[in-house]
């Protein structure tokens, strides 16, 4: 299942906010549609919004639009992954020399599966025959165009023929471990529990976790941001010397800037105060909602890439 | 509001499940009846469902019940918390020494609320003016039959004329935290945030938590059991220096035994897979629920008793 397609000179997103429950792409017709989907989750993950930000910038192309303005408006749409603003530099790059946007981003689509599967099997390496596996949040095919980052080390797994159990945290407060990662596993017919965010310490303690793999919304000095839960995993991983690595294609790097220089993006309360349509907290209640974490680099056994896996810098 | 109160020779309990929507007490007429409320949570927290306890060896005794064939199915209701095994066996050497079980929880009624309040005096010396607090779960008057062990302490420093800001961690799946904790502070007037609990690592890494206060469900050799959750928060307070107490009763020691000897409950998985009413993940999910964490020694930086604060052992 692709988490979108270009057909018509329309961009498709599947609305991953309906997930598992119901299956709807979603049209984009201009780029202002793109960066709704963007800002309300229909489609996240650091590669996918760097995809559909390529295609909202042959959107904005094709309608004649000041490609400028646009290029500002896309990059503001989420602060924390990097891939935005890289795909639309990328884009921006590809017109000073001749090439449609459309084209481009085309290409990009393309680049972002072929990226994943090397990336696949450089951490199927890590991988063993029967290990029990644990990912926070969803770093698969649903934050990609396809196969996904983490998600994508246990599939290329699997097709080299190991068996692997996977642990999904559910992820609060948007759920993305419960409703998308599960969902995902189960698609690919991979053995998969859920338990709750706070209970991997616990799962780690008594030894029933061999490896941790999640993905990454930006890759720096010192570390990598990813989705809130990461830290707290990573801490427990350390105490009880689970291995773990993250999953993050080179277009998440920023090897510029230190990790504490990134913008963690605050979320809307209404995140935490609901769960779907079920209101759990008391009315006028206070919220604190940061969507990112960021894991220090010695909390990290590696990273792996689309080119081979590397230490944490 | 007290979690329970005994009246006509009936027990009535305040239904948690129910908080904060709705304020209701189920009124229980046989032991059987309290066995119930505490198997659902109606009632929890250690202390409230040993006093509960306790009056269920009440109810037995007037209703001419077996006590020997009651108190062991009382104290089967739920596995971790030490709490139900000392009540019971408080009421049997009770009625040994003629004193019948219904004064002797009368009795241990009183003295619950007693306890917390010296708890939180003693407690409240390590908390200083202008502190940010966290707590994990619900400590509170609503896990006792008032004023609570956690939050008692919290109400202590208040009382004292500290100003506190508390924040409490939602306590997936069941939501104390969220539903109690959130609910009592409000009603205290005690200013109080919502966070995930995966969040609880942030904050402390931006210097945002300055001590953390939670209960237990027993202390023994080697560490404390707690609520799922209460060890990655440990872990994350570790990590960033900050003070990590345990506000437990002597009710709740077993310095018998080791920790790692405690039964930890696994519980329903629909408490995982839903949130409320509303379904989260996927058809036919897996799921792994165990209801409390081990929180080791090491990781704890004092134990508030009604006697003062001891070391962990």
């Amino acid at each position: 299942m692709k988490t979108m397609y270009w057909k018509d000179n329309h961009l498709f997103i599947l609305d991953q906010t309906k997930l598992p429950h119901e299956i709807v792409y979603y049209q984009c017709k201009n780029y202002q549609d793109v960066i709704h989907t963007i800002k309300t989750l229909m489609v996240r993950g650091a590669p996918a919004i760097g995809v559909a930000a390529a295609f909202a910038m042959a959107l904005a192309e094709l309608a004649g639009d000041d490609l400028e303005k646009a290029a500002q408006e896309i990059k503001s749409a989420r602060p924390t992954a990097v891939n935005l603003f890289w795909a639309v530099d990328r884009i921006l790059e590809a017109k000073s020399a001749g090439i449609s946007a459309r084209d481009e981003a085309l290409k990009m689509f393309e680049e972002d599966i072929q990226t994943n599967r090397r990336m696949g099997e450089y951490g199927a390496r890590v991988i063993d025959d029967g290990d029990t596996v644990l990912t926070h949040c969803n770093a698969g095919a649903l934050a990609c165009v396809d196969y996904g980052t983490a998600l994508g080390v246990f599939r290329a797994a699997v097709e080299q023929g190991k068996t692997i159990q996977v642990i999904c945290d559910e992820t609060r407060p948007v759920c993305q471990g419960a409703r998308l990662s599960v969902f995902e596993m189960q698609q690919e017919g991979i053995p998969v529990k859920l338990i709750v965010d706070s209970a991997a310490g616990r799962l780690m303690q008594e030894g029933k976790i061999d490896k941790v793999v999640i993905g990454a919304d930006r890759v720096a000095r010192g570390g990598v941001a990813n989705k809130i839960g990461s830290l707290m995993v990573a801490l427990a991983a350390k105490r009880f010397d689970v291995p773990f690595y993250v999953a993050a294609p080179k277009s998440t790097f920023d090897s510029e800037i230190s990790i504490y220089d990134v913008d963690i993006e605050e979320r809307d309360p209404e995140e935490v105060l609901y769960f779907g349509e079920c209101r759990v907290a008391p009315e006028d209640t206070q919220v604190e909602n940061p969507a990112f974490d960021i894991v220090p680099s010695d909390l990290i056994t590696g990273i792996i890439t689309e080119e081979g896996i590397i230490e944490p810098f």
